[in-house]
């Protein structure tokens, strides 16, 4: 049985609470949807902030909507080594004592004091597909990418199991980058 | 068997023909020794450069030593996207039609007709360790490098063997980022 699953690379984005949406962007401001992703209900928005580090800043990072509990920052080691922070490899959601930065919107700052993560390569799968894979929820796997120059296999993947997901594995830039993705490609469950 | 060998991330570089060095610093300038590399004969040198691209430039760029026939740039697939260019993943030296950049020093600008490229990851081997590791010059190999929390084996990786090399992997700071390696680390040949 074929265990195939589209790769995405995601790149840096940020999660805003409702509350530092307002600081960021005004009181009241809602995000505007730019592109629906390939979660359900998730989009990337218009609006755009910077995040300062201690070294440097990342202009124009992209917010991804609907606003969370929690403020987090998705960057790739690559971004953190730029502006000077040590963020951890984690998955999303767990950003207790990760690291630190800035965050400029047009109408104010927030001075992070945690959720600046590197995200832990992981893949979102439907209950009828993980039951097709014979994966389960939390499960770690390897996943073959055949690509011309880098075909690679990355370990340490989690297997993430959702109603509401849509099948997808999300690996940030550098990865995509050392794996050489161009266009759609698809890995390899093994 | 064993088959390990030392993985070393190469940041982004400039190797620089004796025309360019004289362009770019000086007529008759020659480089001066930072840090020796663990290739025998190569060195880090004290002289950066900017390389210029159509949407950025990356500043202090290393150049490493000694001057070579062909000017060589040698960056990441972070680096080509943030500058704006299409480097292609080549083995070092090949540069026919690969991309273009200034190259920007203190006494004068290059334009970079081509050898803007993405290095290719490989294995530096002595004679002595390819008989003992059963490879030959030029072989495709697969590399495993365990690590906490990014494990990955990557394929395409080219042998090369010479005499004068000291036996390590090299691979760029997006492959050494998506494989989460910090400190000394190893890989299996497999």
């Amino acid at each position: 049985m074929e265990r195939k699953v589209l790769v995405e690379v995601s790149a840096r984005h940020v999660h805003v609470s409702k509350e530092h949406l307002d600081i960021l962007f005004g009181k009241g401001y809602e995000l505007t949807v730019k592109k629906n992703l390939s979660q359900p209900g998730q989009y990337a928005a218009n609006e755009r902030v910077t995040v300062v580090g201690p070294k440097k800043e990342l202009k124009n990072v992209t917010i991804l909507g609907p606003v969370r509990k929690a403020t987090q920052v998705e960057i790739s080691l690559t971004d953190a080594r730029t502006i000077g922070v040590i963020a951890p490899i984690r998955e999303s959601g767990n950003i207790e004592a990760s690291a630190t930065c800035k965050i400029v919107g047009p109408a104010g700052e927030v001075e992070l004091k945690e959720g600046v993560i590197v995200a832990k390569r992981h893949i979102h799968l439907t209950p009828e597909d993980a039951e097709k894979f014979n994966v389960k929820d939390k499960e770690i796997v390897m996943v073959k990418i055949d690509t011309d120059g880098r075909s690679s296999i990355l370990g340490d993947v989690v297997i993430r199991v959702r109603e509401d997901f849509a099948s997808a594995m999300h690996i940030d830039t550098d990865e995509g980058n050392a794996v050489g993705i161009t266009g759609e490609t698809y890995g390899t469950i093994i």
